[in-house]
């Protein structure tokens, strides 16, 4: 079998460059165009000297454009844009015939009202959100797999529904009263040139942000409202703490019934899924076990003395949370393995 | 005025540690002795070289007895020792005449056996625990600076008690339902020597633990029972993550009324408290801000989505959460200024 | 005694945050003035949060002009300002009458040439560089207290001469064949908004920069030569580490005598100096040992296998390297004891 | 072609726990038995659950003794020991008929003498020494191809080889007055419950250690003796900084003629080398881009001012300066391609 041809826009972020770290141990990808609108024309070794002597150090970026990726020769294309802008590549692309993987919140949100309120302005390209496949690959397996237009899930919405969508869905948890703390690494805020995210501001630093409504609520309420069949309110709260990467997550959810349903439905959901890791005994998520792999680690504690479950899950949030959770859509959609290039 | 005489037992860990280094600053407190049980006929300087060159840097560690403290003329003991030690000093030690600051848990709980429940093994001096003082100088000042024992609060607990009390007094928030994640910086553990707190697995890591009943639920739930007057209950999750000090809290509380009662119940509580800043605006705590220091930093945000308000709150576990804490129920026995050494 | 009154120019760098911060303890001291151009109009505490509740919380950043210094009335200016930018308010600040103590390199060089060769342009005030005094008070202590003009030395400069200075001065190592290799913290970088200094470029990192000929070279091979009474030509690698804080230096120097001339000398120069500590027995310097202090640690170790001596030192880079420093110059400037505000 | 079969003793220390993770992904080779004093009945995926769900996860540690090893069934044995243990293991390994890759420093001194001299104690098998080759593949490709036993080199002495051994092979400097300074992750000081390497001990810290006598010199001297033609003698300082993992090592030798010749040498030995990469224009070596891969990144700037050139080079002390090179090895001496599991 060829290797399936994929072109990646955007790709001198974090999650640009976690993509091309872990694509270049993938025998059945290749990329064939990445697009940076400040580094076109250099080489990617050159802008990231990791890269030097490796699979792709020699490529060069081209101009980030739709027009540069059609005319590479890619089948696939990944988006890893800022909100608001893959919409801009995304029509063009499907247009031209690609399948599209795209990283931002654009598609994320089915209806266009609520994409609006969280992120402002409006969408331009409403048409395509009928369409689009939320890229949960453990949810919505067989329509990645057919979809000409993926959307790939942001990286706390991940870290929260894969523990959640099971026990709503089985009635093991209530949909009312749900909280949610994470904590994030630094470069979930991107490669970004701010005094906030200088190391002497961060490294000695705890503190929350987006309290109480942050962005990645809107995705999140949509999943958790389909699982429950009804509407999810939850609170969550971000915050930011002195790692590069990695996002730990802890939920409060009331027990809807015995505790022991919590545990059968996580099983039921994840027994043989080959990146979600249920952690049995005294074992507490770490993300130091999950960081540079696809795995997404979850563990629960029922707590009689206030009839809620405490539910935790670590994962790295450029990998399972975007890189590594992309590609296994990218997978999928190309008829590889799930697990190529990422176990 | 002459300096009151102390004498601090356990002085080898951070917490003793701390006391050492704030006190070196304050003029109204003379240390007459200092006690460790490794570290006995070192001097300070030998152990800890930050110390060498300042004002205790010659000062000796002497055996860790309570008649080495009575020996030396102190009028105030400072126990920085681990839980179920403290008895073994205290009790000689006012019979001996002098008052008693402990920092361990072992008269903090007014009810024995809650305490045997949460710390296991009988308590050793159950006698005193009617006359113990919990030592949160905001909501007791004036019991504090009558008491012969004051019960120093624990770390965790400082951090959400000063958000809630004033808020279930006033009726703000619903005694049911609330849900506390917190973080702490790595000294919480104490200086050990554990593979599990070394650097190479801590600096990358985050993750929960003591989930669903960790230890100090005990004096928080017993606190909050006060101040709603009935029975609280609370979820409750510590997280470790990777810096040496600091403690940032999130509390999740139904609210019992209008949104406003919130600011205005904190206000009322704290508008005129010297360590309690209620930050304003879009600020957020961050304990980079605290760290070093005895603020305490505390930051609300209703959230009509879910009804309920998020409290977040930043200190340093060493010094708002543990000696410094201490020093303020000190200066308030000695009749000191309370911000004396700390300010 | 009355406070001496000064004013801070550019205090909202990270230096100049450090003089705020230990000036806040100085009773000596008061501060009437600090200047920034970005930060005017704002109260210290609004910028940074860490001041709020402290003395100097409420002090309102002013335009950053030599004009408004005279204006508050201040006896001695501290300038915290880029090189190339003291001379701007040097200049007018002795015209009028203050004292100054300039933080930048635009004083330290006695030669105009040297200066130009190593930082670029031309010296714009060359007729103050004879009357300026490099601020080592270990060095130049009676000077300083005479001055009109201190140039405070540099954080790097500060860990090479205090070691280095002693040993030439009697002839107990070589001028020739010195190496040195620091390494600092990124606070020496400053306050900056660049993808360079952020946390996750920083966090896992270990790099030199400036190799072979760092700016820094000029004033310590100045300063040397006066030492050595000759020219001395360095080899010297700074590094930048993932701390916030503090330098640790390592200098090769070959001895010109007998090793124990070299612990000698050492002893001979700062066995009376309240802040450089000689250790003994087997310590090494230890960065954390003297951050947040205006110590600088020094240890040195013969090598009879190569015939050299390593000489090694800590220091934090915006204390003793850089406000504390400048705060021992301002007091015996001002004729306040020398620890006053540090110790 | 059927996997060649190993055995790792000692494979729960970091060196042993990063030659699991390479090997996870080498398809050439196949684990058959991994062994662990402390760890043995316990599957790998228990005592480290990063390796939950990947190739070797259900492995289970066997009793730490060559004869579990030689049961197995494995071809080679990799030892990651302590220093002073290996002899143990390698000499009936050896007359079991495996070949043997040893990690620590009891092969690595052709001088029974020398090895007494810097490690301490009698040599248990000294009649190994002659055969052994030390495992710089760079340097001695040939006869580790063909070796039964193969001492691969400590970590701070490979970051230091490949830069100075060309350059001292073709004189381009000077075989006297060499310093070398070089900063080590803290995964360098193995897996250790001790209070020194604790996250609050070393989080803030910068510290020099072992000067002026490292153990490691004892390889160093008589690889650059070799090299040179003549006997070397060096200064070395290690430092100990807080990060995981990476050694930067900052090298200054007197150049013996041209400033030209030492990236000429470095060229001619390096240009065709998989893992060597010798940095251009301005970049420094940083071990950010290194670590977890098995590079060694080298620059060099000539400095006239001094006569010396300084060389920097930058590693993962885990990848090539442990397990990554000890694969190297491997893979030469089972006729896989060098790149095996590396690239």
């Amino acid at each position: 079998m060829s290797a399936v041809k994929i072109a990646i826009a955007g790709a001198s972020g974090y999650g640009g460059e976690e993509l091309l770290r872990l694509l270049s141990g993938h025998e059945g990808v290749e990329i064939v165009a990445v697009t940076s609108r400040s580094a076109a024309g250099s080489a990617l070794g050159e802008m990231y000297p990791r890269f030097l002597g490796t699979r792709y150090g020699g490529l060069k970026f081209s101009a980030s454009t739709a027009e540069a990726m059609v005319a590479a020769g890619a089948e696939i294309a990944v988006l890893a844009l800022p909100h608001g802008l893959a919409h801009e590549f995304a029509v063009p692309l499907l247009a031209a015939g690609l399948r599209v993987i795209d990283r931002s919140a654009d598609f994320r949100i089915r209806d266009a009202a609520v994409f609006e309120e969280f992120y402002g302005g409006k969408h331009q390209a409403p048409e395509l959100l009928a369409e689009s496949v939320y890229g949960l690959p453990e949810i919505y397996r067989d329509e990645i797999k057919a979809a000409r237009l993926v959307a790939s899930p942001g990286c706390y919405p991940t870290s929260m529904l894969l523990p959640l969508i099971p026990l709503l869905r089985a009635g093991a948890v209530s949909a009312e009263g749900i909280a949610v703390s994470s904590m994030s690494g630094v470069s979930g805020a991107g490669r970004k040139a701010e005094v906030a995210y200088s190391f002497c501001e961060t490294t000695g630093s705890l503190r929350p942000y987006g309290v109480p409504k942050h962005r990645h609520l809107a995705e999140v309420e949509q999943e958790l409202s389909l699982a429950a069949g009804s509407g999810v309110r939850i609170s969550f709260t971000p915050h930011l703490v002195p790692v590069s990467r990695g996002i730990l997550t802890t939920i409060y959810a009331p027990l809807a019934g015995k505790a022991e349903a919590v545990g059968a439905a996580l099983e039921a959901a994840y027994a043989r899924e080959p990146f979600v890791r249920l952690l049995s005994g005294s074992q507490f998520p770490d993300t130091k076990n999950v960081v540079g792999t696809n795995f997404i680690d979850i563990a629960w504690r029922p707590d009689p003395r206030t009839g809620r479950v405490v539910l935790m899950s670590a994962e790295d949030n450029l990998v399972k949370g975007a890189a590594g959770q992309a590609i296994q859509s990218l997978n999928l959609m190309a008829g590889c393995r799930e697990t190529d290039g990422l176990l």
